[in-house]
């Protein structure tokens, strides 16, 4: 089963609007650049893999929003390259277009690298050398469609992966939302659990329910509701109750950030968790494609935190929960050191501390601009 | 400044509807056992010092609502004792009356001590020798009030001797309500910190929203606004990223039970506090009457945890949050082992580990019933 996060057709990227699950179930359709970097920032569409392809797509929706039109696409469904617009568009002024989108959609949320890297994958297939306007394009289809396709399969090798650390019977404790809604339509961390179930194992699922935005309880509770998996969403508060009392196997989450020395970013309250899990023994692992490894960070200090509206924190379905003369903090992610993960689980194995075989392989390391 | 949490009137229990704040301030008029209960039960009023109130004043309105009725009061306000019935109302009648509400009142909830405490003191006082219902009817009465102002005072005092520990320009993140509202008028945890403001030091509250109802960001909140404090709230799951980032100097929470060995139990989410702290060496601080000592139980595991109903975790101001079949865990509490608390804060002093002379002096102890 693979929910249908995010896709192409008909010259728009079509998303499900996780800002409104499990209430209502509605696929938005966006139609241009500022619609797609409201999308992002506001969270219609979030979780690092997810975003990684958002990006990718959103560089195909600028050219078409420059040169298409009417019943003519640059791009369609998945593996249908309608029309090239080679005739009208310089090549120059494809480039110029495919900038100016970059720069938009770099600028909408600081941390999940995945978005960096795929636009850098995009933008090395732009600038490469091209004998037509209409290679150029068609590259950047195919780049993009890559992007999409890999994801997903990296979904699927991940939780294989994965699932192997997993016993039947075993209760796995998540954050936030790492699963197919966070990816092309499989997931990470939840990939995983989803990848052990479907080999025959029993598997519960505690779901952080994640303050302030709640992606645990509405979309992690509701993707295993899809799947008829157990889940018991808890306050994240609830973390030291369950660790301590032995109602837990793992805790198994996703990132936004890896370090190189394996320090890793990921939603907020996750550093809580990593904390509880070590002091009771309890294995604590991270599930992320290779392209959330930042070489260029040597550990967690240099990883940029997102600091979200502090409504978020003081309004919650429009009633006002904090006075309005407080302050409130709203980080949205938090940078688990390295020394209290017990493994990192990628779609090309698992890799133990110090990481350096994670490392070695980084086979999502972004490609250098050519 | 002393809030007006609970206070009696005219022979009826007048409470702060904490549901409502910070939107709405509001006194209920509580005139039967029945409604106290629920006003308990639903935390219109809560906080393990001002249940102790409530169970003491719960009495005495069970007792006016037997024989009470029109212009003639049992009691009046604080100080103020108009009417005793005491032609009407034979010795065993009122005993019997008391009983039934002691066991009412009893049932509603588990976990803080100072209820029971509180009900026992009241018991040893009604089953005492009496040469007439008059002469009873006063000693409860006096009983009440003593526990009431007892809880003021002891409130006073271990702000004060709390408030030795916090230096000029400390940061204190406190968890929950343990201020003016969840005592008589002036708090345990916040207490300390009102009273190093009082004394000339400026300190700063992070206060943790505490879900699932909020106390923290609802009337930790509002009561630093009350009184110019600044304060920033966070999310429960914000902690570890404000502790390992150095932005808090200590943490102090109240308790709902100590038990001997100086287990605590608090509000849900406490323990995640504590070991973070631990981690990070902030100091991590409780501050509770010695009522809230519970020398019948050796350490936490003998702490009746109170299991509260799901909806309060997936449903908010009417809202759904988690899928309808999802489950929900959701007790009110969690138990905090000693070796994490630095210091154990009461009206007589600061005690550290092993916590011998807290237990020692324990003059908070409950009187055996006579």
């Amino acid at each position: 089963m693979v929910i249908p996060t995010i896709q192409i057709k008909h010259g728009t990227i079509e998303i499900i609007d996780q800002r409104l699950l499990p209430g209502e179930y509605r696929i938005n359709v966006v139609r241009s650049g500022e619609e797609l970097c409201g999308a992002i920032t506001t969270l219609a569409i979030r979780g690092a893999p997810a975003l990684g392809v958002a990006a990718a797509f959103g560089l195909l929706l600028a050219v078409e929003e420059a040169w298409g039109g009417g019943d003519e696409y640059f791009f369609d469904t998945e593996g249908e390259h309608a029309a090239s617009f080679a005739g009208r568009a310089g090549m120059d002024a494809v480039r110029a277009v495919l900038d100016q989108a970059r720069e938009k959609i770099a600028a909408t949320r600081p941390t999940a690298v995945n978005l960096f890297w795929s636009l850098r994958r995009m933008s090395a297939r732009y600038d490469a050398d091209y004998v037509s306007t209409e290679d150029l394009l068609r590259a950047l289809y195919r780049e993009a469609v890559a992007i999409y396709r890999e994801d997903l399969d990296m979904s699927r090798r991940l939780g294989e992966n994965g699932a192997s650390l997993l016993r039947n019977n075993d209760a796995v404790l998540t954050h936030c939302n790492a699963g197919g809604l966070a990816t092309s339509g499989f997931g990470t961390a939840l990939g995983v659990v989803f990848a052990a179930v479907e080999s025959g194992k029993n598997i519960h699922v505690f779901a952080g329910e994640t303050r302030p935005l709640l992606q645990g309880s509405r979309l992690t509770a509701w993707e295993c509701i899809q799947r008829n998996i157990p889940v018991t969403v808890i306050t994240d508060g609830t973390a030291g109750h369950v660790l301590s009392n032995g109602l837990v196997s793992c805790v198994i989450v996703g990132a936004d950030r890896i370090a190189a020395n394996g320090d890793t970013a990921n939603k907020i309250g996750t550093l809580n968790l990593a904390i509880i899990a070590k002091r009771y023994g309890v294995p604590f692992y991270v599930a992320a494609p290779s392209s959330t490894v930042d070489l260029s960070i040597a550990n967690g200090a240099g990883i940029a935190i997102e600091e979200r509206p502090s409504e978020e924190v003081k309004r919650f379905a429009g009633v006002w929960i904090v006075p309005e003369q407080a302050g409130a903090l709203n980080p949205a992610f938090d940078v688990t050191p390295s020394e209290l993960i017990t493994a990192i689980i990628t779609e090309h194995g698992v890799y133990y501390p110090p990481f350096g075989g994670l490392l070695s392989v980084s086979p999502g390391t972004p490609p250098e601009r050519s």
